[in-house]
């Protein structure tokens, strides 16, 4: 039995859990959204965890974010201007700003304990913080996006599960705002659960983005910290594809140092199980 | 706190652990080599654990089985032979089984409890035991083999990670024995870990085997049950390349109902992300 005193544990579902073994909280708080904690884990680094669940650890952040952020930014042939809803952490605007071409990159978050505590404790994902061509407003995303119209070239929704302030991320309405405030060749991605423990989740939000956005569909990436650990982005494009349109001598180019993604991992991300193509059949529309 | 009465817990090298919450204990013994127990799970369906690390349940063993017999299957043009080592739940043997071309399939599984309890209470595993092509030995996959020379189209090492009976299939002298057993066109695959959690083995294993290969390397999967749940696979060969020699039609052509495998998963399974790269770096010979 592990010792709750010694080990972090997160319920899914109530059917499996994910703990980790760690030697001390560095934040704990209560903000008006949901509770908010910093723990230092034997092996993982620094954790944050929301509501009980595990939002990001300094082992594998890289994949999450590398991957939410590079594939719309690879794709995209020029993109000069970009919004991040939710990722308080930070982790999605430091990897949007490795590219040279964003002139300005907006980030709403709505919890600004979020920021702060990330700020204080989790520097190594917040490094960006910092960057004059990153603003950052405290407010409710999806009450920010309605009044932006053919703004932004890139949107990366940047969100917890579909519970508490995260659930209105995943429906209709929020995604024509999204629609309306991108450019006429913008495109997005979005945090897009587990293929394998929320298939039904996943249709709705291909069905409700594939009725506004001319291609939709998700591509995968794997990580530690996720119940599962196979997890996928979605993408929405009004323009690009991302694998037709996608110019792999770019990812060469810009020189960055990254730790998960590429040219092959881009390609392959978007190769579907069979279980997943099931699920989604006609819906998919890359 | 996870009650141990509705929870079993894998520790994985005391800093993480994976919980699946159970109804029932099927089975439980211990033979000369482990403990065994297969559990009825909450929402995972049965599941195998030998020394209290899972092996495989239900719900997602389709994925490792798919992925450890297909791969090789459908890289070897005219498969006839077939060995796996380990693999005593069946699953590896239900899928070899599904490509008439193999007129033979031997199966080498050191401890009888295993078949024997997966017999009984995993049928939906093992249920290719009675096709007469399959012939299970009950002896010691390592020595078995090397009475074996010039043998076998395709080999799989179906093993659990390599402490206790399994750490011989991990070395020298098996890669050896293993490559004598193989005809001259002969190739392999073996289970070959996690990528994140066992970068260090993960670069023994392919210095192992790409000594005695002239191709070699890994490919991943996603799965529910392993600690990080972005597991890998080993590929070597005599000749054939995974990619290169790869024909996508005889996938299609096969009519198989896979639920994780596919064409598309085939090639996108050997695109390696950067930190893999960084690891394995000119050890990679595919």
């Amino acid at each position: 039995m592990l010792n709750k005193k010694q080990w972090f544990t997160e319920i899914h579902q109530d059917s499996s859990a994910l703990s980790f073994k760690y030697k001390k909280t560095l934040f704990e708080g209560k903000s008006p959204f949901q509770t908010v904690k910093i723990i230092e884990t034997k092996s993982h680094g620094k954790m944050l965890i929301n509501e009980d669940i595990v939002m990001t650890c300094e082992r594998d952040e890289f994949i999450y974010h590398e991957m939410i952020a590079h594939v719309p930014l690879f794709t995209h042939p020029h993109p000069k201007k970009a919004l991040i809803i939710g990722g308080g952490d930070g982790g999605t605007a430091r990897e949007i700003l490795k590219h040279k071409k964003i002139k300005n990159c907006d980030l709403v978050e709505i919890d600004s304990m979020v920021v702060n505590a990330c700020k204080k404790h989790l520097k190594s994902i917040g490094s960006a913080f910092n960057d004059p061509r990153l603003k950052i407003y405290f407010e409710d995303g999806a009450a920010f996006i309605k009044n932006k119209k053919n703004h932004y070239d890139v949107i990366i929704v940047d969100s917890a599960d579909p519970i508490g302030p995260g659930k209105v991320l995943f429906e209709t309405p929020f995604y024509k705002n999204v629609f309306e405030a991108l450019k006429p060749d913008g495109l997005m991605t979005a945090q897009g659960e587990s293929p394998l423990y929320e298939q039904k989740l996943q249709k709705t939000l291909l069905k409700t983005a594939g009725k506004i956005f001319p291609l939709a569909g998700f591509y995968n990436y794997g990580n530690l910290t996720y119940p599962g650990g196979v997890w996928s982005f979605l993408f929405a494009s009004k323009k690009y594809h991302p694998i037709k349109d996608f110019k792999a001598g770019r990812v060469k180019n810009s020189a960055f140092s990254f730790r998960y993604y590429n040219k092959d991992i881009h390609q392959a991300a978007f190769s579907q199980p069979e279980f997943t193509k099931k699920n989604l059949g006609t819906l998919w529309k890359l």
